[in-house]
């Protein structure tokens, strides 16, 4: 028997994104699939009706990875692949196991020596750093800013090192709700003529990609309040 | 009159590659755009047959940024956006302006005020980073490996202080006829814990992904002599 695969499946970057942005081959090794690790139920399974899987919803197990939960490790549900059934997981929006709880999955999927197939499909980060025209030979995706406003500032201090010494593109995310405030502070912390690039919305009917200096971001507000913000700053 | 974009196009990640990894929206777009910029001309002008380019192969402009040439920049070129063109921008591989020299482009596009629009494709870096199951939350990507020994040594071991020090996941891309030894120098210059997750042959036939501590690397000849490699290398 044929020992089953954990498949690594992007999903779109919101509910209103375009399901042509995910390419057929993707789709159809995730519609054969039965059971998934999903960071949150009600997102996967609408993604999965949306991809048109074979399977009625009410036969699918959904295994939750939530950031809160599942402190027990996956061995008991990864276990199936050696009964040959293939496993799938999702992000909740983009690439599984990049900026979300999925890699967890995948690590102890490979210490069971599970094989793992990533799939291709949209990643926020990706494109926004595409967008950003900034050096693409060198750069860090440093997850999100801390929350404390001290350790905001020198954290934003520490990424200008970097981009300073070493020409190395940094990416950062932040809860939308927190977008405007984060671009005040890149525009009064950081040096005047660092770059600063905010993709909004990445693969949205709204999506808006702007890049200016820290200096001319001075004073800006954004029109849409709570947008999904890629930031990438650099030379 | 409208003016033109910029359309960031990825391709398959090599010639044995399948078609359907690439979402249809991507073609779409492409299928129209009649210029691009392209890194070489040979392999753009077969990714754009396989797309089924609605212009013929005799009508379509391809404006070579290789590595090498063009100091003089792009701007008489991008200048046709604001004659209404929508113009594309193809890598040789994989995601255009990560990791090859498409950076210029946009960023070059920005300063003169074209919209900027990043396409979904494969990317062989976020691929490897999505199967390595290491930290997705921080990482680097660090280009391509010196080449002068002592060099090497000190750059390995100063990746291995961003995984000590910041639990921060570094991929690396090797030339392929140099994977080998790469391998052989991760397995002795790290220290014999940290994990190397080999990437090789990404989207392709011949995809293997292989995951061990630096000190279980060692003594491992691989049986393909020069994969297309991405190593991923953390905790």
């Amino acid at each position: 028997m044929k020992t089953g695969k954990l498949y690594l499946i992007p999903v779109k970057l919101g509910l209103e994104g375009r399901i042509s942005d995910i390419p057929q081959h993707t789709i159809d090794v995730a519609i054969e699939l039965k059971s998934f690790f999903v960071e949150r139920e009600k997102s996967a399974r609408a993604a999965l009706k949306e991809f048109g899987l074979k399977t009625s919803q009410s036969d699918i197990e959904l295994f939750d990875i939530g950031k809160h939960g599942q402190q027990q490790g996956f061995d008991e549900q990864l276990m199936r692949c050696f009964s040959g059934e293939d496993l799938g997981l999702l992000s909740e929006a983009g690439a599984p196991a990049v900026a979300d709880p999925g890699s967890r999955v995948v690590s102890e999927a490979q210490a069971m020596g599970v094989e793992v197939v990533p799939l291709v499909g949209p990643s926020s980060i990706l494109m926004a750093l595409m967008a950003s025209g900034m050096n693409g030979q060198n750069f860090a995706f440093q997850g999100y800013v801390p929350i404390q406003k001290n350790e905001r500032r020198s954290f934003l201090k520490r990424l200008q090192s970097f981009i300073e010494r070493d020409d190395q593109t940094q990416i950062l995310i932040e809860t939308p709700y927190r977008v405007q405030n984060l671009l005040e502070e890149l525009s009064s912390h950081l040096s005047p003529k660092i770059q600063v690039c905010l993709a909004m919305n990445l693969g949205l009917p709204n999506e808006k990609i702007e890049k200016r200096s820290a200096a001319d971001w001075k004073g800006e507000k954004l029109r849409e309040k709570k947008p999904l913000a890629v930031f990438v700053i650099g030379h």
